[in-house]
């Protein structure tokens, strides 16, 4: 009996499942018994169909897929929240098991998705969703379920990461870093979703509900891209002893779920920290396994197919056994989650101020008026025009107080020269 | 519905699984809905059972746990292949399903094991028995299995790679680093199976099996371990640009199958570089998911137990669903081992040796003689009462030559001063 599929999506995920496809037929039913059939592709571009041989079985309108009763599989590669979420509701109410890789759909209408493959009894599958080709949502699913997860943080965004890499090892400038990794391949002509987090901050939002058992979804997140940090943050991080992520941060505290996307600095001898350039790394921690990490390739069109035909083949075992899912949505718990003004802990500030006299101290008189305590207080690089880089470290702090201080100092007149660096840190 | 455990084992990771079936047990009915019911403990040792809080259901005979017709899964902590090999056979022959974290048995009769499974229709989950904590077999199994895998390399052994780091951050010797392993209760009071390589073997036996769906037991596998390391060769691995791990690895090349454990220079900026102290790693390259590696704790009552309960967990959905099976053996090849002799390499060898005229002379028409042609070699370390360290570090050459080379000098009258130090090179 073949397993018979319908694709929906012929871009750089796409074409690398025809591959898959077409490359290990045989070996999937040799190893495992599951001989996968591509019965339906559909997409608004016929020439990506024709580059990837599959013309006969080509359509432009998803319908005719719903419509295949002998079609028992929907991969759903279009991505976005408009059309994608359409795709995979319909197909699930017309009896479809779905796998996707769209992280942005489950991030948003999650718990809709599950609602919707529950009523209809059939399977949604999302590996692909986060970390690429990182088996992490199967092992936060299956493996580590006896433990009670109280962290989960990660790179996963490769371009991000490949651009504060070469911040720190080359000294490019935000926009020269920005240009390589477009040149490269590794960011889009509109790189706002990667630089401003968002892409994180879906990632993170999906990791946590699973992880914490209670449904986070993007809104949920407190988000921060990289757009000011600069060089001298990432000397100046090494030289404490820190590097500096754009880091993805779930962790279950007693008051609540504690998620946010920010540029963080994380201890050099970190695993996390051995992570760069495109690679993405997801680290979990559990009260019985405690410190694990997940490592590989985020992005692309090799990984990002094989977690999606890992999905593919393990719901096809599941319908050959003719298996009801086995594993749905289990967001069991309403964890509330915890105001980003709430939270405590360590922050480096860089300003960037005219060299006069009085600045320092008008500076040091608003952190003390709000309660933040320095730790250090820094000039770093050379004064060019009068321009001079002060770096703060606080003790911890609150993030209120925090925010009270940056906006006193930004309303002082003529003082900041740029929108100030924020790291915070995570030990 | 509860499904209902059998414990045999009650030692380190025994007991950790009994503290997660304590601290969670109503957790897994909220999330998942499995109500996990342990009804009978079992081992030679009476007060652990009391320690442990299990007496009222303890006994020293596990052919009751057999006959208990309620029992769904067996857990088998024993270790060993004799009387553990008994216990899963009989208990999957008595209609159970098995977890165990066994990894001798599963190298040695993973086959006979699998074909019990099949006879009963029972499952057997081993997840334990690799990594610790790590989610390895189960990746392999299903998120990964839309890849042709071409390589698997581990750090599979805490205590070796403990030592070896601390040879490396701390100088010191071998004997120093086993102390010191055993000191921190990292090591046994007979390390034999952790520093001659056997455990890795084991591991690496079990990995290669799934990675390349050809059976490779322990037999199969060349194994040395690092009891000729000492310090200069981390010093001069350093030195080169690497870091020397026992690593176990596993690659599928176009004649075969290639499997090994032992001493390995890698470099630096290889991922599993980062991997110290007691942590494991296991990386693996596919040809869609390209390099991932999952990285954890490898040993310890929480880790171990914690990958334990996750195939409890897992199999225990399988019971409640009344599904059969639905991975089992995925040895559907036979792909033939490549003989050692047959492999081609870089080397680096370190001799201790009298500094004597003609020393030097005589290694080199050694080497020459056999066709192994020598990249560099190097004087390393003080001379200390007329022994001197020769390090010697070839091209690629083939096992053959290179272990004729070293049994002529090992034969060579008056020389050698010691064991030389062979550590082969993983670029």
């Amino acid at each position: 009996m073949s397993v018979r599929i319908g694709l929906v999506g012929t871009g750089t995920v796409g074409g690398g499942c025809i591959e898959i496809l077409k490359k290990h037929h045989d070996d999937f039913i040799r190893h495992y018994g599951i001989d996968l059939e591509l019965v339906r592709v559909c997409s608004h571009n016929p020439e990506q169909a024709v580059e990837h041989g599959v013309s006969d079985i080509f359509t432009q309108d998803y319908h005719e897929l719903l419509a295949d009763d002998s079609i028992d599989i929907i991969i759903e590669l279009v991505g976005g929240t408009t059309v994608a979420k359409s795709i995979v509701l319909d197909s699930l109410a017309a009896g479809k098991n779905v796998v996707t890789a769209n992280k942005a759909l489950m991030a948003t209408f999650g718990q809709e998705v599950f609602d919707a493959a529950d009523a209809a009894g059939k399977e949604i599958a999302f590996e692909a969703s986060v970390g690429g080709g990182i088996p992490i949502i199967d092992p936060l699913k299956h493996s580590l379920i006896s433990n009670e997860i109280s962290s989960v943080m990660g790179i996963v965004n490769g371009t991000t990461n490949y651009m504060l890499t070469r911040m720190g090892e080359a000294g490019l400038s935000y926009d020269e870093a920005l240009r390589e990794a477009q040149a490269q391949g590794f960011a889009e002509a509109n790189p706002t979703a990667d630089v401003d987090g968002l892409d994180a901050a879906a990632k993170i939002a999906i990791l946590s509900s699973i992880a914490f058992n209670s449904r986070v979804v993007i809104g949920d997140v407190y988000t921060e891209g990289i757009r000011n940090i600069s060089p001298v943050d990432l000397e100046a991080a090494s030289d404490m002893g820190y590097c500096v992520k754009l880091l993805a941060i779930g962790h279950r505290r007693p008051e609540g779920i504690d998620v946010r996307v920010h540029p963080t600095m994380l201890p050099l001898n970190h695993q996390l920290s051995t992570v760069s350039g495109v690679f993405n790394a997801i680290y979990v921690t559990g009260d019985a396994v405690g410190e694990t990490m997940f490592f590989g390739q985020g992005a692309g069109s090799g990984p990002a197919a094989s977690a999606v035909m890992g999905d593919v083949l393990e719901v096809a075992r599941h319908v050959m056994a003719g298996v009801k899912p086995l594993v749905g949505c289990t967001c069991t718990d309403k964890v509330p989650i915890i105001p980003m003004k709430e939270l405590k802990m360590k922050y480096y500030v860089r300003f960037t101020v005219h060299d006069r006299i009085g600045v320092l101290a008008s500076i040091a008189s608003i952190f003390a008026e709000h309660n933040v305590s320095v730790y250090s207080v820094v000039q770093r690089g050379k004064k060019v025009g009068g321009k001079v880089d002060l770096v703060y470290v606080t003790h911890t702090a609150c993030e209120a107080d925090v925010s009270a201080v940056l906006e006193e100092i930004a309303s002082l007149d003529d003082v900041l020269l740029a929108e100030p660096s924020v790291i915070r840190v995570e030990d």
